[in-house]
Formats: C-alpha cells, structure tokens, sequence
C-alpha cells in the first residue's frame, strides 16, 4: 500500500504527468506551528543540485486541510503538488515501450495496465511528496532535539553515462529506548524506508558489511560512563542495539545504483515481446546522488518521527 | 509489534527462560497438508551447525490449533516450543548487569523492566519460532515453485573470540509482478525482514554496494526475450524493479556482525551506572552464521508468502 | 485514524470551511471503466433530499491520480471536493462557542484545538467524501453482481425542531463464504461502518433487538434446499452467520438520533466555562435522513468491497 | 483476521476440541502487577450462570511469556486453555452435518474445510480468551479509575427450548477526549467490539434507537456547569459526540438472539445437500446471557484500554 507509518502515517499519491502528486499525514500532533521557510528550503534542496535534471519543476506544495491560523489540527494534513511544465511530448516515443531497468515491465506485469508517460506513479516525481511531509515530521523533531544529515559520496559520471553513489545519514539526539524489539526494529524500520527510495540498493547500519570481518572482540561496543551518563566508546552498531536506540547517534549508509535511462542507444521491450532500439531525449539526471540526499533525510525523519508522536 | 507480514501474519511471543517460547500464524489457507518432516529436517538445521553451541535445546513445536487430520484449517496456527535444559545459573552472575553490545540496557530504556535471564525476549532463541513458522511458509511456496535457498561465508574465529560473516541468499520461481511501488515495495520488505534478525547489520540486493560505483551503460539489465519469454541478460538489481520482482531469481546479501558475548573480560554495567568486569561463562556460538542460515531462508519465506497467499 | 478498509483503503481529509474535502482510495483494482454518471447520480442523491438543507455545496469532484484514460490504474485514486460557498460568517457567533450535542467540546478536549468554522473536520460535509468513494465500490460490486439499497423512515420534523430515523438497508448477490470468524465478523464490520456516520446511534442485524424476545424455535432460520441450492426459508439472522455470509439477501438497520442544531435558543459552553445562551442561523437539516440513505449505501458499500477485492 | 486491537492487541487461536485455545497480548504495559485473584473470578464469572451449561470446562489460564515474577515486561503475553472433558463423542452425529443457524455452513463456504467437532473455531468457547484478556485489560483501567459492569435481561426459556436477551453495560470514569472523528469513533469501535461477540444482533448507544423517534429539542443533551467542571444534564448520547468520548458515563447496549441448538428434532444440511432430521444432545445453554455478561465487560475493556495504553 501507498502508506508510510503507523502513528505518523504519510499516504502518497500521484503519477508524474497526471494533474498533481500529493499526500495525507494522518497522526501529526495538533498545535505544531507550520514553519513554511524550512518547507519551502527543504523542496528547493530536492529540486536543484550539482549535475541535477534541468526541468523546472514547480514544487509548491498546497495544503487543503488539518492547518488553520498556521497551526496543524490534529486532523489528516493533506497536500498536493501540481504537475506543470510536463513536456510529454519527449516520452512519446517510448509510450508503449518497456525500458530496461526501470518498473515500465514489472508495472505493467503487476497491474495489468499503466500511465506510460515519464514514469507514471514510479517517476522520481513522488519522491517530492515524500521530502514535503519529511519537512513536518522534522519541524517536529526539531522541537525534541533531534536532528538530522545526510550526505552524498559519488563519483563523477563519463561522458553520456550516469553513475552510482552513496549516502550516508546521521541522526542524532535520539534519546535511549526508541524502537522494538523482534521485528519492528528500529534498524529494520530504517532499512525498509531506505530500499523504498527509488534507486536504493544496499542499506548498513554503523560499520555495516565491514562488521561481517571482524571479530567480537574488535567490534563490541565497550560502555562509557561520565557523570552519570551512559555511553559507549564507540558506536559499529551505529546506535541500535537490539532493535532499540542506545542513546548514541543513529548512523547509517544507503546505497544507490546509477540512474539507467541514458543518452545512449537503448534496447526497450515493445508490447509484441521484440525489441526496438531508441535513444531517450527526456530530461534526466547524470547523477542523482545531490538530489536524493534530502529524500534520505525525510525518509528518516518519517521513521523516527512515527516513534515519538 | 511482534508481529510480522499482513496477510500472512506471525506473531511471536516468548523469553528464553520462561515456560515457552511460540508463535500464532494467522492467514495460512486452509487445506494445506502440514509436512512434518520439512518442520524438523528446518529445526534441525537451526539446532545444529559447524561452530554451533552445544547447548542441547529441545526445540519441539507442539502445535495447538489451525490443524484438523493433518491439514490447516484456515484457522490460526498456534505453536509452542517449551523451554528446557535452561541452566539459568550460568547467567546468575550477570542477572543485574548489563552487557556491553547486548540489548540489555535498551531493553530496560525501553521498557523500564527486563527478563534478566539468559538475553529474555532478547535471546536468539527466538528466532526458533521463526523457523517453525518459515517451514509452514516453504510448504506454500513449494507448491507454488518457489524455491529458497541460503549460504554463509565467514571466517574462522580466532582463540576465545567470535567471528561476522556474510548470508548469500537466492529465491527462485518467483514470478513477475510480485511487490509494490513506493513504500512497500518488495525489496523493502527483505530489508526490512533481514535487518530483524539478531545481529544483522548490513542488506543489499543483486549487486548492492558494488553498484555504488557503476555507471548506469554497465549496471542496466538489458532485455533478452527468447521463445516470447522475457528475461535479462544480467541480473545487476536482484530480481527487483521499482519495488516489483520481474522474474528474475531474487539476490541479496545480509551482513551479520560478530557474536559479542565472547569468553574474554568483560566490564558490564551495574545498577548504579559503575563498571564491574566479568568473564562470560555461558555457551554461547563463536560464530552464529551456520545456525543463521535457515533463519534468512525462514524470514525470505515469510516475506514472499505475505503476498502470494 | 482516518483510514477504512484493509484491501480497499480510503482515508478522508478535509475540514467543512478550509479549501477542500478529499480522499485517497488505495487498493481499488486497475483496469476499472470509472462511471462518471453513476458517480455524479450519487453525489446528487445525498445532495438533495425531502427535507434537505438549501446550502447549495459545489460538489464537484475532482480526480488527481490513479486513473488513465477514464480506466483506473491500481495506484491511489485521489479526489478533492472544493469547499465553496461557505458562508463562515453565518458561524462566527458560535466561533469560540462550543455547542451542545455537537463534537465541539469533544474535539476540543481531544486535540487541545479546533477548526471553529461550521463544525471543522466534525462536519457532516465529510460525508461527501465517503459518497464519492462509495460510489467507486459501487462500479466494483456492481460488476460481480452485488446490489445495495437503502431506505429511509422518519417522522414528520416539528415546526422549529428536527427528527431522527432509522435507514434499512439490503445488500443482495454477496455469494456465501465472505467475512472471519470472531473479531472481524462481516456484522461487526458493518455496525462499525454505519456507526461512524454522523448522528448513528443504533444498529441491527435482521430481526435485531426482537431476537432478544424471540425462542431458539422461533428465531432458528431453517434450511430450504431446492435444486441444489441452499437457502434457508426465514432470514431472522440477515444474511450472517458466525460473522461470514451465507447467501441470503443480507439486512440491517441503523438509527439516527435528530439533528442537534435546532432554530431554539442553544445554551453554549463558553471558554471561560460559562453558558452564553444564542439562536442559531445556520442552514441546518431539519431532518438529515434521506440525504443519509446514499451515505449509508456507500459505507455498506465501502465495507463489502475491501472483502471482495 | 483474529486480533482486536491496535495499541494492546490480542490474538486469538484454537478450537474447541483441539489440544487448547489461547491468546497473545502485544502491547500490554511493563511492570504491571497481575492480579490472579481478578482473573480467577472472571473466569469463574463467564463459567457459572443462573442457566448455565453444565459442562464443567477447566478454565485453568496458563501463563507462557510475558510475565517475569508477578510483572509483566512488555513483551508478549501468551496464554493457553486446555481444552479438557471434551466428550466429543455427543457431536458425533453431527459431525458431517451442517446445523442451522450455525456457523457450519458458512465457515465451510469460507474456508472449504472445518473442524466438525463441537462447532470448531466457532464455538462460544473462544470467548474464554476474551474473558482472560480482558482481566488482564481491566487491571490497567481499575489503575486508572476506570470501572466497567454490565447486566443482563432475559425472559425465562420454554420448555425444551431456548431464550434471547439484551446485555446494558455502563463504563464510567473515562476521561473526555478518548476516541477519533470520523471512522475510527469510540462508539464504532464498541459497536464492533459488541457484534463480535457469538449471538449478538443488535447494538445501541445511550437512548439508542428511541432517539430515531425524538425530536431535536427532546434528545439533546444540554450543558450543566458545576464548580468548572461540565458534564451534561441528559445523556441521551451515552457519553461520546463525534466518536468521542465526552465525560460521561458511557452506556450503550447489546441484544443477543436465543441459542440455536435446542434438544428438539432439528434439520441438518447432510454434504450432498440433502435434509437430515436430528435431536441435539450435547450440553448447551438454553439461555446464554449470565455467562455473557463478562464477555460484554471483557470486549468493553478490550476496547477502551486499546485507547489508554
């Protein structure tokens, strides 16, 4: 289903040419001021980066509902984002064809039917839904000190070639005994929100796939005690233990494969099962690594957050 | 919650050295004939291993409901496995301590009481009921022709010391459309259920952190089609598209750090926040992987079975 | 949480006074015509009715996702009804006021905070959402068969006064075999449907409250067999049994208290606790009855979907 | 599915004459103290009745997990109920047969397969694991002043025949503010809460369905201010407005149609659709009420706890 949480409950909708994308947060506390300035920083931060796509996206977000006088209500937060500056016209091309490494097949083998301009409902597009309502969930965390950062590491892409990357994000301030323990772990919670952005390959906590070379003695985090204070001297489980925050700072990479639609000639899969050769024209990033940082960030704070509402 | 999958629910309950550990499955379809020799040839497995403890755990499941004359119901399956040879006296020394890397002390952050004996709900043990229930969900999946199959590579522990290592798992048979987009897609899902198990730190799908580093003309899985069927020449993703499988085996890796209750000196936290330094005495693994094998193949299962039930 | 459903998932926004009321269908199968005429008839029906208020809301629905070329797409279906029309000044006495009877003082005690304007998120405008989504489930149902009418029965309002009702309901063509035992019967399911609409305060199966005074011998509904076909020859029980239909024509009726916003002069609960007595001006139902029976189908409707999905 | 519940769920498994029936509690605070005593008298309260069956059921709640020397932890509390003294030799006959007004036929239509001896999943025995669970519940409330009882009124059963009934049950002590608008309200959550317990058929709030009679002027239940604190005059309502909960004593109540198994000639539909007349002569109930009124008290609890924890 098309919905993140449990308490803090973000529901998305919206496919990349259709008349908007939007979404419903169900479970934000009532009373929060709405802080516009840091929404409107954190969509600008999606919309522009170093090799970032060029389409002038018009990413203002309106809210129809759950905020009067600027403050949230305690009822459902729903928001959309209107589709503008769609030049379609540069997918026509690929209309009925099934690009290679993209969900044009798997879409299409799991619905039966799908809206084959730009993307539809898979198109990076939604990932603006997704920093808009990660903008509230860190107005909230802010409040209880907690913040968040990620940031990107990726090599430079060849010529007419796009190319991977990962990022790493920190979240810190999270108090002791957040998360659960067996399934739902804090970890696992991360983990999933982390594969759900578009791209995402390969999730570790702390020292990660490293751990998997060391041995007990090495990577056990030994306590420190200051004042009172329990801490441990240092953190390769990248502050989860058991499933549950330790009091430490909550560290994590996530891993990206490069972008697969480039400007070269690309074999797609055409409705009778033969295959036609086509180079896309659409505008698309070489890297997308800039632009999906703040998408990390809100896909942890929408994690985080769904804890301590 | 200790609840795992929607439409193929498990819910598991238990403490290590309490009167039983157990689960309750709940949406297994009715008429499905229980394979009694699958569920203990998959205990079995758990149990025993190349580096494995030698605490002889009597790991049998007694079910009490959902099966009528050998076949399911459609009813919960409701199962116990009784907690025996549990010589809690070797933990006596540790009942008020926490340990470092343990979720001893977030346990308590979390819930301000623990089970001080042998790791409580903590323990690994409990990844026996996820055994139990993993077999129930083979049992489908073979009827279906889904096979799941799991390997660990790790080195070997040093004197006195544990080891991490690495779990390769593949899933064969799926077919295409299986998953979601957006947030619930279905490598999210494997993520989500690799990280909950003990230890896990690390996930990645086909060629993961490796495609970090690709550029998008090398890591794109171009189409192959022969006698209509559509296939890819390269499995770089995994087996997962925008959240779908497309027929493609599944591929992922978890990373499992060491084991961290190792026979060395130990400083442990007391009570009132000072150090006190213990040697462990307990039996524990010096490397987990071998028994950790069947949990993955357990959590894959119940992660496809979720949505093919 | 704002949400209904499992399978076929809608989840309402909206506040009777700010831009616009909408909601988020997820789960509605791809590939469905959308019945633009059919959707329109039912928003009519609840706009209109004998005694119907002369509010003339610009129920106008607008789709934002989720459907292609008049065909869904198995993506979120997102709709908004823009709020127009809204004559706030008509409330702005009874602003800080909290009426009796109404959600006011209860919203209030719940969120700490309140849309003052019309009711806010109480209003019983949030019904046109369930009508719209309604008549989504309809086009499914009606395509395999199952057919929802309801009936209203209400007295004859007093001269400055209101009247409550009772809808009965018939659900015809549900096959034999839908709903769970214990918790989640297909009766509970319903009772917990009709008693969130606004001003529901009673509801019953079949026979109902009589069954209290009826005789096994009496309220037993007996097979009927005839070519092959199992009936039974009364349906005191209303087409359920152990919470899963059995085949017959399945009946309920729900009572509705009267309107509580009557033309008398109101005693408010003013902020500082003291009662301030005012007459209200508001375009107010004087009985909401046959604008409910649309809002009751679709509910029933909205319940038997997310089964048959 | 079997679980009630979001926050303090509970899951319920067995059948009646399979090896036991039970539950799991997930959400249950840490460092409640059980009280034995309190769960030993509700049990023995749904055992014993005025017109109860005679079949002495060993009702013994045997704790698995969850509780560690008197307190629970936080962690699942798993239950079980051995099923004993099931002469199942009495439904024998009936073993093939679908009785009327049963769930035979219909749990047979759901899942294709039933458990034939002594109604199954479906019989009334399940409730014992309410009953259970909802002591556990009621600790929690009595913590926090919250009280529930419950009554029932039946007219005495004919000769060889059975007798239905209504059961009214008051909450009081329930803080204003505890429920949701829209959906998910306080009296929608106990409409299904009630409609889920065996033989219910009808469910009514405050004045119920004599408010569809009354006038707006007549019902509404006016402010009355005393010291600063607000209650109302009336509670025709029965404590909740807009789904929430407003001060009040909550009081709503439940009909029950009489027991369909009577010891009079009864046609049962034989698997090849033919009429087969048999006299029951297993030990039921010829009116069930006495024992239900803890089962009313049991889902209330279950109900309004799920909002406290």
């Amino acid at each position: 289903m098309n919905t993140f949480g449990n308490r803090f409950r973000l529901t998305t909708f919206g496919e990349s040419h259709g008349p908007a994308i939007g979404g419903v947060i169900d479970g934000c506390p009532a009373g929060l001021a709405v802080d516009y300035v840091l929404l409107e920083a954190e969509m600008t931060r999606r919309h522009v980066g170093a090799h970032a796509t060029t389409r002038h996206e018009s990413d203002n977000v309106e809210f129809l509902s759950g905020i009067y006088d600027g403050k949230t209500l305690g009822t459902p937060i729903a928001f959309i984002i209107r589709n503008s500056d769609a030049r379609s016209s540069d997918y026509d091309a690929l209309d009925k064809l099934l690009r290679p490494g993209h969900a044009d097949f798997t879409t299409l083998q799991r619905y039966g039917i799908r809206d084959p301009r730009g993307g539809g409902r898979a198109s990076g597009r939604e990932t603006a839904v997704r920093v808009a309502a990660g903008a509230i969930a860190k107005m909230i965390l802010n409040g209880k000190g907690i913040g968040i950062t990620a940031m990107a590491s990726c090599g430079t892409p060849a010529e007419n070639d796009s190319i991977g990357g990962t990022i790493e994000c920190t979240i810190e301030g999270v108090p002791a005994g957040l998360g659960n323990p067996i399934f739902d772990k804090l970890n696992a919670r991360l983990a999933a929100a982390m594969m759900s952005i578009p791209s995402a390959i390969g999730f570790e906590m702390g020292t990660g796939f490293d751990a998997a070379q060391m041995q007990g003695s090495e990577f056990r985090d030994n306590w420190c005690v200051s004042d009172g204070h329990v801490a441990t001297t240092t953190n390769h489980c990248g502050g989860i233990q058991g499933g549950i925050s330790n009091g430490m700072p909550i560290t994590f990479r996530t891993a990206f494969h490069p972008v697969v639609t480039i400007p070269q000639p690309t074999e797609c899969l055409a409705p009778d099962h033969t295959l036609t050769t086509v180079t896309p024209a659409g505008r698309h990033d070489r890297c997308h690594l800039p632009r999906t940082v703040v998408v990390v960030e809100a896909m942890a704070a929408l994690t985080i957050v769904d804890f301590v509402v």
